[in-house]
């Protein structure tokens, strides 16, 4: 299937080329060929053909709501969609009362004119990068036909559906690389925004510190295109960077310890291509990205505390049976924690962010998302020692961002000989959306090679 | 001694009718006639003739550094000095490395023409309302020539000192009511600042989310002017408020809970007095009150927990014997505390403060600064017990001030029989420092009576 962007989409809906009622069919009759029963948790068919038709009458009317109006998409399993329940991967939450309103930013989405389908699968309650869900099933990675493998997670649905070709934007969330590696693990565009560059009303929170949330997509572009709208903005502000004027760096540490060959491989040629293309890259010893990684596990994660605050009913009664050990276990790394614990590590993070923002100052920070490609996922459950260590590697250089407080875009980098893609990470600090945007626009095509 | 306020002072100093030099030697004349060794724990002479010489050029030339150009004040005991240790209140600490700079305050003191005669003393660590000090001796409450009194806390030695007419300004710290307490049990004016009017830097913390400045003065112009001189402003701009554009409310929750009479008797004659001066008051049922002194005891104190982790070493080890038990028990409320404990603590602050702001809006809250006035301390001493009784009673309303983020203005209420000051507490929302001093400017006289 060709991509189809957002834009394109857009594009054509606006000409009267397409209509949205029709793309309404299309995505359900996609969804059904597809054939994947793990990869929607609720359709909202219902509440898309009737957001299409009023699509339908205000681009006829010539006066369409937004740029993206008409243009369907799916959100996380945690985002509100009024009349349903959100159940956050669980099981636990399967017989919810319905959500009384959508989420802030659903309301705004469809405020734009965006075709809400339904909502997709996820790891439950958010918490890992692998995707695994006993309760749902875990959505295959569409990139490979053959063996199942992980689809990234936390938000597997959002860009299993997007790299499926169902609809051409989805919407998830990052708390430790949750939009960035399933991105990265289906060849799609992921974008984390800024802590607080989007409300988070409405959305089922995992940390409330490192809570984020972004759209995966086909292009830069789309990514671009949505955050404006999803803004209400009535046209993106940001445009390509000249590449002459970046400057891009390659941290020494961390980011380059034990990777696969192959996405070693794919991330070297691009930097070869960037450079040939008139970007400056420079790789520096950024020291502070170890003393990251360990204040990141003195006193245990900082996601953990803040769930177990989240979940500490559920897994003091009769619910903890019901949800995934591996989950519970994660979860259960900030119960000892203690407030002195929980104040240093604040404390620690603040420290960093001062002194890496001190180092970085306004370059970009490249590196592969992850250190692999998409793993089978038999292994993964068969042992949970495995799982385990697959699990932080794979959240290893996202989660430094999220800790760090930087937004973040992975764009597709390759393949390794399997065809299963690897992604390239930007990342930029607190706040530099719009650089980070412009940046990505002009590198996409680079990267992509 | 009539009172001289720093404004007076600074008037006759611009004008040549006194002289810095003058006036230094002078500070310690006062010092050594008024005869209280528990008073300075500091004395910065050689930096106050100085600082006094140099302000005498420069008001000489007509070039005066601020409008309180060659003013002395005295700084509490964790204000840090450059050239001297800060002990804090605590023998630990006595033979501390001496500070390499001022602390950011100072320094904007310094450049302001501010004299600074040294450091008083203060609570241990800052932490309690009483003032007792094992190590140090509790300063005299200057108002009770026969009885020792309790001087109120932790800013003992900065309320007493202003009280004693040593010098007519000093800076205090407030994390429960450390300026506010002391102010009232003194018959002077205490001004609790906003969190993040002022910088921190060179202030031995003891709570970083509750801890604030300012100044203790003998007027509310005073405080105004010193604010506006620390800010760095040529003048400042609060000018007093129109009394009847006033909005005064009474809370009648907790904070008329088991006051003493005569405490009540003074509050109520005041509120005739604003009444026929034309403010409106209102009497309402903040009933959030109760539900904030909940919370505030619900999971352990805020500031314990913060301060176990400033002093996590010292009570682990050999320092912990040397510190004062009454300080230790209330720094070790917080080691128990759990990560998940403090973060709810931090979920229920920031909901009381977002509804007790929606029930407050532009309204000023006034209430007695403190339950009763200050009492003799040789029951305080004999009984631990009764000392913590008075301690938590004394706190009660000002710390409700800073668990709910406000700002707070304590000014002098008359007496009771014994001649023993009480103070009235003006209380504003987070940030509206200049609509509080506006108020305080115009209500001064009125609540003086």
């Amino acid at each position: 299937m060709a991509i189809e962007t957002a834009k394109t989409l857009a594009d054509d809906l606006r000409a009267g080329r397409k209509d949205p009622v029709d793309l309404v069919a299309q995505v359900y009759d996609r969804i059904t060929a597809h054939g994947d029963g793990a990869l929607f948790t609720r359709q909202t068919r219902d509440r898309a053909e009737a957001e299409a038709r009023a699509a339908r009458e205000r681009l006829r009317a010539g006066n369409p709501a937004s740029l993206l109006d008409g243009v369907p998409l799916a959100w996380k399993d945690l985002f509100d969609l009024k009349g349903t329940a959100t159940t956050a991967g669980s099981s636990v939450l399967r017989g919810a009362a319905p959500a009384a309103t959508d989420a802030a930013l659903v309301y705004a989405g469809m405020r734009a004119g965006l075709v809400t389908v339904g909502a997709v699968n996820m790891t439950e309650f958010a918490y890992s990068g692998i995707g695994l869900n006993p309760h749902y099933g875990t959505p295959r990675n569409p990139r490979d036909p053959k063996v199942a493998r992980s689809p990234g997670g936390s938000s597997s649905g959002s860009a299993a559906v997007v790299a499926a070709g169902i609809v051409p934007l989805s919407i998830g969330t990052d708390t430790g690389g949750s939009i960035r590696i399933p991105a990265a693990f289906n060849g799609v565009v992921g974008y984390k925004t800024s802590t607080g560059h989007h409300p988070m009303q409405g959305v089922f929170p995992l940390s409330r510190t490192l809570d984020t949330l972004g759209p995966l997509a086909n292009s830069v572009e789309d990514c671009v295109l949505v955050d404006a709208v999803l803004r209400g903005m009535a046209a993106p502000t940001v445009r390509a960077a000249e590449i002459s004027s970046l400057d891009l760096v390659v941290p020494d540490a961390v980011m380059f310890d034990d990777i696969d060959p192959a996405v070693a491989a794919a991330f070297e040629a691009t930097l070869g291509r960037l450079e040939a293309s008139g970007a400056r890259v420079r790789r520096i010893a950024l020291l502070e990205l170890r003393d990251t990684v360990a204040a990141m596990g003195r006193y245990g994660p900082l996601a953990s505390a803040e769930a177990m605050e989240v979940h500490w009913d559920r897994l003091h009664g009769p619910d903890e049976a019901r949800i995934d050990p591996r989950v519970v276990r994660r979860i259960r790394m900030g119960e000892k924690m203690t407030a002195v614990d929980l104040i240093r590590l604040h404390a620690d993070r603040a420290r960093l962010i001062a002194a890496v923002n001190d180092r970085l100052g306004d370059a970009l920070l490249i590196c592969p998302t992850t250190p692999s490609v998409a793993m089978p996922t038999a292994p993964l459950e068969a042992d949970v020692e495995v799982f385990f260590h697959h699990n932080f590697r794979t959240l290893r250089h996202t989660a430094i961002g999220n800790f760090l407080d930087w937004c973040g875009l992975s764009i597709p980098n390759g393949a390794d000989g399997d065809g299963m893609p690897t992604g390239l990470m930007i990342s930029a600090r607190h706040g530099r959306d719009a650089a980070l945007l412009a940046a990505g626009l002009a590198l996409e095509t680079t990267i992509r090679g």
